[in-house]
């Protein structure tokens, strides 16, 4: 199918796009959009499980606006084809090529036909292409954009699909790019090194990755076995920043004169959503809006480059305040120095030692009754308990441990920002990207 | 300090209007925006209580896209002068005056000085006004556009001073208007009476409103002692709807050649917030939009109304699923005929017949589990547990009772529409009413 769609592709999108395209609401949103300028290339920045009250935790957390508060242009739905509630495989889908899939599918129909990405259209229009994730760079998130499997599990699968198409790939998973004779997921070949004879450089470490020259045409960066370190976590000399690994990929994909789509997760806000962890998901999402910061900064200079920001679902149902009370301290989060995983490894077996590292960890003093909860925590909900403490004393409110259904910020930055105005499906995105890089991409 | 405010008003506000509104956006939002056309009459809507949770839920509730999800240009922030988690008072008062102030107070500054709302600088230059609301027409939010007082208790105080300054008044909490012996918030005088004697027209039935003739210069209308029926359990020939309400305050004020500004408050989304009562919740939201398209159908003829749509802050920590699952199951609401509370009071006194109350108003067959949680509830919490198991079932997650502090939507449709672009600050709206308006107004 995928093969006919893109035979299909050049004779019908002028067709499509004009009726695709219908509602778009044209509008001169002043001089950061540019409305006329061309774009050349998009970067595409998804804080995965960012909704609207991590954005205004976040801006109690940093003391002032955000640089995504600037670029505020509408929301975004996120239900899946099969669900009000998506995960970010069928949101990744949806977001990557314009068509809902159910639940836990890679850029597949439900039937499970391949659908074009956004990535792959600018390929074919000759445009360099890159994934920078804090996962591993085989995700659901990023895996979207460049492989179609019935499974997000099928991570071996996905790392094969990815090294055939994308030229710049930068996160952790490296696991999944080596053979493992355990089977399962693992791939049967060895597609380090695959990709080193198919013309990839390979770097594995924070040094190597800065160290490039910014030249090489396709980059493979995996800096971990399975997903990076929560950016609290993370030693620095060891893993590159998501603003590091973004610099590099913008460095090394503006070399294509026909210009590049670049997309980066902030992956880990999910991860602290669904572990109640908010000094996590507050220094993710600092850590990714240093790479915005990195993307406007690029954007700012070219002119050329669109910069649209959508987390793809909530997570979490995390709330501004909670617990019955007018009120909120989240400032206290900034002095959390660690997850609350990384404070449950350091407690001693018998966790006699709760206090002091909560104190160390967290500046906090616990109770009695809160050493008690933390102490005879089963042993798998320790860091659990530990983030309902913290974020207790913080206000910030939880109503599950997975995903919600709420709308979504969507913030948009340079030429065409004015097509993302407004209230958007996730399937809107990709082809608003199309009709901006004035390329080929239907289904 | 609010006459010494009016006396500098003309003299500072080139300057002042200049300054203030120096980030506006200035964009073409298209054929509905009308931006070069003049906008001689406002109608601010607030939906007390309404985040972007409760807009998806409603979404799917109402099963396509709302009124609302096409008038969405931006989102705001809530917070108040002392709390991140703001209550409906300071809320308010920033809506109305562009001031931020405490929770608790009703446009005055937290040091207690009357501050201008944009509904007496509309009525200073001539327009008519007006006040529409669910709550007791005392309440909060309509109270803070025509009153000033240190604390939202003085209902008395707030009639006293709704009904020299607003021209409609249309909502709940007659009692407040009427002497009792019983002193407390209750006023002294009988201000019905007077408010007759000022030339006010008096109704307190559906009839007896929807029987105006359009041509009344100043109508009160006060159609329950305190707040009306949840639309829920409305008596439809006793008390009129909100639209009903909103239609005939436009009728009304739209006799005036110099325009008018009108607030319609969907009160009681919020109380359905506080009580969990996500059928309410719905229900009123409902209502609320019929509402809107009211206003809308006004200016669509028009061409010179500006319709601003905001919630105050969010209610809750509504979330869209919950409960640990990937899920929604909102469409259920639709059969739930009545509020918790009503059902409660459909309950004998030892609670025999919950199976069949349930069954009767919430179309849902209690498990024998559910029916102990509700049987051996306190009597004064009875509603919530009924609430808490219809929210289960309906995955509708809860935080909190209180308040959450998340920004929320904001809508527009009219002339000006795009001065609400992107992410404002609950002070910027009535600064930008009067922009558009091209009023005075400055404190």
């Amino acid at each position: 199918m995928r093969m006919f769609k893109r035979f299909l592709a050049t004779a019908l999108c002028s067709a499509v796009v004009v009726s695709g395209f219908s509602h778009v609401q044209k509008v001169d949103a002043g001089p950061p959009s540019h409305s006329n300028a061309k774009v050349e290339n998009v970067i595409f920045m998804i804080p995965d499980g960012y909704s609207t009250s991590y954005a205004t935790n976040y801006r109690i957390y940093k003391g002032e606006d955000t640089v995504l508060d600037s670029m505020l242009v509408g929301m975004m739905k996120t239900n899946s084809a099969d669900n009000w509630v998506t995960d970010s495989a069928a949101a990744g889908t949806a977001m990557a090529t314009g068509v809902k899939t159910n639940n836990g599918m890679i850029s597949v129909t439900p039937d499970g036909e391949e659908l074009n990405t956004i990535l792959e259209a600018a390929s074919d229009a000759g445009k360099a292409t890159g994934l920078v994730a804090t996962s591993t760079i085989t995700h659901a998130t990023p895996a979207v954009f460049g492989s179609h499997v019935e499974s997000r599990g099928s991570e071996a699968d996905i790392a094969l699909q990815l090294i055939d198409d994308v030229d710049v790939l930068l996160g952790g998973g490296k696991a999944n790019f080596l053979p493992r004779s355990k089977g399962g997921n693992q791939a049967e070949r060895n597609l380090l090194e695959e990709a080193e004879a198919s013309g990839y450089h390979f770097v594995e470490t924070r040094d190597e990755l800065v160290a490039l020259d910014g030249k090489e045409e396709k980059v493979l960066g995996l800096f971990a076995d399975g997903g990076m370190a929560p950016e609290l976590d993370r030693n620095e000399t060891e893993e590159p920043s998501l603003a590091e690994m973004t610099k590099v990929a913008i460095d090394t994909l503006s070399n294509e004169k026909k210009g590049f789509f670049l997309m980066v997760e902030g992956s880990q806000i999910d991860w602290a959503g669904h572990a109640h962890d908010a000094a996590w998901a507050m220094k993710d999402t600092e850590a990714f809006e240093e790479a915005v910061e990195e993307a406007l900064e690029f954007a700012k200079k070219d002119r050329k480059t669109l910069v649209v920001v959508a987390g793809d679902h909530d997570t979490g149902g995390m709330t501004v305040g909670g617990y019955d009370e007018y009120r909120s301290n989240v400032e206290m989060l900034r002095d959390v120095t660690a997850t609350g995983s990384y404070m449950a490894s350091q407690l001693h077996e018998d966790r006699s030692n709760v206090t002091e590292v909560l104190r160390t960890y967290a500046n906090i003093e616990l109770t009695a009754s809160e050493v008690e909860r933390i102490q005879t925590a089963p042993s798998n909900r320790v860091h659990f308990v530990i983030n309902t403490i913290i974020s207790e004393r913080a206000y910030v409110g939880w109503s599950t441990t997975a995903h919600s259904g709420v709308d979504v910020p969507l913030y948009a930055y340079g030429p065409s920002a004015d097509l993302f105005n407004g209230l958007l499906d996730n399937t809107d995105l990709p082809k608003r990207m199309a009709e901006a890089m004035k390329i080929d991409f239907v289904q």
